[in-house]
């Protein structure tokens, strides 16, 4: 009697007056975030030219969920995350085209920050959007799409198409995976500066997924928020530690191509354009770290905790001098800190994107579950993150510290141009 | 060599420009928000009056820990939650004093934003600070201490003093409660407007608590934040409809002195200022209840999703028709609905301050393990909490769509004045 429908958007603008912060949106304007201040300019419902980047008004808080690349890989990172992965209970290409179709109008109606509101008016009906985001801004929610190894089996006839070197991550020293951490047919990255928002968005494509894809596992992180952050330094791990220092330049896009999305002459084709995502779940052993010496933190970590500068610099972002010694002439750089064996011989790189997270306790052990879930995305896994991580598994010094207790690697497709869909170039 | 004390005021002086957001402190000055803006005036030292109110120099975000009741309670909810259970393993009053002497120092800490780093100086001990808030500001932090019914039992000597009517809640129809997310001796409710900050107050209250207490269990939180909200309307639950809508407001001090904080005719004296806390962990079926219509929803919550108000009614706040009849003669807010059982007759209120909650995949059904987290405060749990509760667990027609898996009560302590510890009124 007193219904309307109502979108997200029109909410936006009927608030248009109180402040929301505005973005010019597209994954390759990377933290073009305009200072907060009031606006009444209607976001626009113009969709973003093909290299993602919307030239037109700038709208609130949103990225384009059309582009050359997927959002959420170089796009800076937003304070949460939800991580679902899926199994299919399809069978068939027929049945994953359709559900990966869904998925695509479903995420450009998230990341637009609209309802999913085409049944909202029919009171016999269940509503299509769950409704918890009703009102709130997209804050710069992305959704991230990869297919998992498993997805190449015998299945959907997609063998052939398996990129080379691309499978499960190989067994690394002190791995103690628990299966219900691991693998999954797709997995689905989604970010965004609001929990509400993020979980909004995964709740709603394992609803879509019903009848398609069961959800496998799924994981909720978090950082320190911007709001809460003046210096918007680099975030912090709960080892009290910075954490992203060495990470290239995601505003660098020839360092883009180089580190993170795969080119042409990679191989497999159809992932020209998408980037190969490494998933760990990293638990923290906090009790064990937490009655450490803060010199055995910063020697493990190989930087001063405060500043996050390598041991003997000064800065930050200071490079490192890997050759000094100290009096007793040992290195002021540990040759087994994380930092140094993390760096190699410094020629590959990877783009990190890591999140917190806690779980609670676990019941076992009375101690909190709660550590880094790691993800990183690069052109390979081959010749980036498996070297990487198995220098570090054999000799890294946090090793004490931690347990790798999940893993998952997924293909994350290009972008999706306007009119196609998700994965369409595999399909 | 580079090192030298940094607190996390000093972090907040040095980044005086970049634009933090000012609160009047105290959890007497409720809402008292300036608008965000610049300022260069540092944090200040002055401890805050008794009741709890700073009458000079604005702080950066947060709030006194010291004054009349606990913060954390009639304060405005924080963005996030971190819920901690402990269960004593001292077996003497000596011993649980010193633990809440040294959580009331840690928490006067933690409330001012700033490190715990008494021994941050010395490389060859542990780090007083776990580090991970180190630069964020205080967000609003409150840390608030309550007793469980089994601290009244025969080991620290505090039995003749258990509140009259104190206890675990009483079985209601439909319970399923799990006893991992039952009881405890000491509940502490951490809400932050960051979640790095209010995990960092959780863990360093778990570590300064090792040799006195144990974790019994934990819970994170989290409803919209508030940047995401360009109305600041009331908060929507993970079923998409607006949660809080019916509360008292915390700006009545004569409307809370009636509905929350217990009188000095109420019997145990070392309670007077304080509160009575009702926890439920009310697991959502997200799945069950997605699949249902949309008239099954609001004629199950007696409200409009989209605007909150009651069926029949316009706006939120409108207090519903209760005798209104549609053309068939039935009730337009049907007799089994939420808010019309959850109101009663009227007279008994609750102040209600819950979160969301999203603990992944539950691995024995393959669900979401999501719902909401649901704390109360009230005067009595008897004469309040209880009996609302019963007509709820009897009738009411969400009982079809939630399952109450975890429940604990606690006797939340008056506040605590200068020079005191928390739980002195009792001890």
């Amino acid at each position: 009697m007193f219904r309307k429908p109502v979108s997200r958007r029109d909410m936006l603008r009927l608030a248009g007056a109180s402040g929301v912060g505005l973005l010019l949106g597209g994954s390759g304007a990377f933290g073009i975030m305009a200072a907060t201040g009031a606006t009444k300019q209607p976001a626009s419902d113009k969709p973003g030219s093909p290299d993602n980047v919307t030239t037109g008004i700038p709208d609130a808080n949103r990225y384009d969920f059309y582009g050359q690349h997927q959002s959420g890989i170089t796009t800076p990172s937003q304070n949460f995350m939800c991580f679902a992965s899926f199994d299919l209970t399809v069978s068939d290409a027929a049945g994953l085209k359709s559900l990966l179709q869904a998925w695509t109008r479903a995420s450009a109606s998230l990341m637009a920050g609209e309802l999913l509101d085409g049944q909202n008016e029919n009171l016999n009906l269940p509503p299509a959007d769950t409704g918890e985001a009703a009102g709130l801004t997209p804050s710069r929610i992305t959704i991230t799409f990869g297919a998992g190894p498993s997805l190449f089996d015998h299945r959907f006839g997609l063998a052939g198409k398996k990129p080379a070197g691309f499978g499960d991550l190989p067994p690394f020293n002190g791995d103690n995976l628990m299966p219900e951490w691991c693998g999954g047919d797709l997995g689905v990255q989604i970010c965004a500066d609001d929990m509400q928002v993020a979980f909004h968005g995964m709740r709603n494509l394992i609803r879509i997924a019903r009848g398609s894809a069961v959800l496998r596992w799924s994981q909720e992180g978090f950082q320190r928020s911007t709001e809460s952050d003046p210096n918007k330094a680099t975030p912090r791990n709960l080892m009290g530690f910075k954490d992203g220092t060495a990470n290239p330049s995601v505003q660098d896009a020839a360092m883009m191509n180089e580190v993170v999305w795969v080119q042409p002459e990679d191989g497999a084709g159809w992932m020209t354009g998408g980037s190969y995502m490494a998933v760990r779940r990293i638990r923290m052993r906090i009790e064990v770290w937490d009655r450490s010496s803060l010199s055995d933190q910063e020697n493990t970590f190989g930087r001063y905790r405060v500043s996050g500068a390598p041991l003997g610099s000064q800065h930050e972002f200071d490079r490192g001098d890997m050759e000094a010694k100290d009096a007793s002439g040992k290195p002021v750089i540990p040759m087994n800190s994380h930092m140094r064996v993390a760096r190699g011989d410094g020629k590959m790189q990877i783009l990190r994107r890591p999140y917190s997270y806690s779980s609670g306790m676990d019941n076992t052990t009375g101690q909190l579950d709660a550590g880094l879930f790691f993800i990183s995305y690069q052109r390979s896994l081959e010749k980036q993150f498996i070297p990487m991580q198995q220098r570090l598994a054999q000799i890294d010094a946090l090793n004490e510290y931690i347990q790798h207790i999940g893993s998952a690697t997924f293909a994350c497709f290009p972008g999706v141009r306007q009119g196609g869909y998700i994965g369409d170039t595999l399909l």
